[in-house]
């Protein structure tokens, strides 16, 4: 059972933890090889390059626990040196307003992931609090190709279903869920439809599991036992090569920040105010990551599938994703 | 002879040229290995990522004539593949700010050069034709450091001497002249005091001929023989190691543009209009370099010091000086 414990690569495909020595230090101390960070909800273009900014001074003030990831490699050379890959999504396309070129801007400057949406509608389509899911925008349909073209990774993650399923019939490429769960083991507007997971399964996509309590059934008391029981399901009806983690981590950061990931700057009268809640007990953080793998193990699903769970499904899918079109397989 | 008519490498480090299919034909009809290309004058942060953008729509419509260059291998890999490497550059630290993070960030954006100033005063010291010359200022010298440990090159052309000399001497990197002459051979505030080029010559750096008339003896009518001369005095003075190109092209703009060159948006009152200037006639674009090293040949120069000054004294400078600090030698 050692080889589980320590499993060969541990993946989080999304986190907005508060960045800290005590985090990063948890990150390795969890084994954790590579972590997809946002690093934009409502900001416009300048306010994500501000965030790249401050990252770019996390990594030169702990050059020896983490490291920016841009391609496959970098994670492994992260992992040679016992260091936590970086890799930057957006959770919304405002920082590319309208303009199909800031794409591969975005990308030079280091973005691999990019919603096509963050709850309402967005340029490019709708989001899954949205009253009317119209789907993928004409601009929209411009804007996955181009993140096709350039190797950023479309996420489904907050998209209206109509407009997840459009984006999937659209891109040519395989595209992400990077953090979210069944609707029907937990009926939240964030979780996903079967169709959409048979679809992402049929595409070559990948889904994340949100270990956010509020994608969770019971919430924050939702028990090991119930998360490995839903991952079982899945498995049977998918198999477990597009699984993974993304855990939705938002370590550290004051209950303000849950309120402007809700209302940005576009409500006149904000939802009113809440509260982050309570993590599960069995992920409070990056450090329960092998614990996890043990109790995946303990209750029933394979080390194989663990182990690709883990980290190793979405190590396969970056190598490829991550490529500009075309050079996938080289 | 043949040797010295298709030199072992042929690199250009300053050109505005308008992008077009023609002029990058004519690059590799030129056999000119690399560029360095201008991307921003009086642009701010966002007219130098929109210039960025334009131009990643060039690389993309002619992959087979161009290739995006910001390490020294993607000049082989480019010269490989008979293409011609364009590095980027800012004759204008204006997309700076006051922001010392942006620096990593143009960094990453492919920016390769970026010169002090611009004729007049910036953030960071004084320009050629500013009534007053303080120097490098204390933004401009955090501003230094920075570009040293990014491995940004440090580019002095259009800056004050004072402001040149507090330069070499603050940097702990080679820095640059991209492109002027010597101010003994034609007395233009553009061009080099001696001591300014001793001093390049004492901290390892480099000097790129500019072929702008203004900076020619004699201008447009300046001759292939006055020119080789020129070179020839300056390595009996330091040896040829480090001499360039660094032509100041400007081929295919409008008059319009050396008018905003001058004014930019900070003058009421624009300096009257002029016109670009003729170009001399061994010097009409790309494709005279290589009757240029022949020329450099037939007027007295060693075929191993035109060599050199076409192009292997630039590329030996740039693989150590786009290294991040203290991996140059690695």
């Amino acid at each position: 059972m050692a080889a589980v414990i320590t499993a060969v690569m541990i993946i989080d495909c999304l986190q907005y933890v508060a960045p800290s020595e005590t985090v990063f230090r948890q990150m390795r101390e969890g084994s954790v090889d590579a972590v997809h960070m946002t690093v934009g909800y409502h900001e416009d273009f300048l306010g994500v390059v501000q965030n790249l900014q401050d990252w770019n001074a996390w990594f030169e003030r702990f050059p020896d626990l983490i490291h920016r990831a841009t391609t496959a490699q970098d994670i492994l050379d992260a992992k040679a040196k016992n260091k936590t890959a970086i890799m930057f999504g957006l959770q919304n396309p405002l920082a590319i307003g309208a303009d199909l070129g800031r794409i591969e801007i975005l990308h030079q400057l280091g973005i691999r992931f990019c919603q096509i949406t963050y709850n309402q509608q967005s340029l490019l389509g709708a989001g899954c609090f949205e009253p009317v899911d119209s789907g993928l925008t004409a601009f929209g349909r411009e804007a996955v190709s181009e993140m096709n073209r350039v190797g950023m990774v479309v996420d489904l993650s907050h998209a209206g279903h109509h407009t997840a399923m459009d984006v999937i019939a659209h891109s040519h490429r395989p595209v992400t869920v990077t953090h979210a769960n069944p609707y029907q083991w937990h009926a939240a507007p964030r979780n996903l439809q079967p169709e959409l997971i048979k679809a992402l399964a049929q595409s070559g996509g990948m889904m994340g599991f949100s270990l956010y309590p509020h994608h969770l059934a019971d919430g924050s008391d939702c028990s090991m036992e119930q998360f490995s029981q839903m991952v079982m399901e899945l498995i049977a009806d998918h198999g477990a090569d597009m699984f993974g983690f993304g855990s939705d981590l938002c370590q550290g950061q004051p209950d303000s920040v849950v309120n402007w990931m809700r209302n940005g700057h576009w409500r006149k009268v904000p939802v009113p105010a809440v509260a982050f809640p309570d993590q599960p007990k069995w992920f409070k953080d990056n450090r329960d990551y092998p614990d996890i793998a043990k109790s995946l193990v303990k209750n029933g699903i394979s080390s194989e599938d663990v182990d690709g769970i883990m980290g190793k499904n979405w190590m396969r899918f970056i190598e490829a994703a991550f490529k500009p079109d075309g050079k996938e397989s080289s």
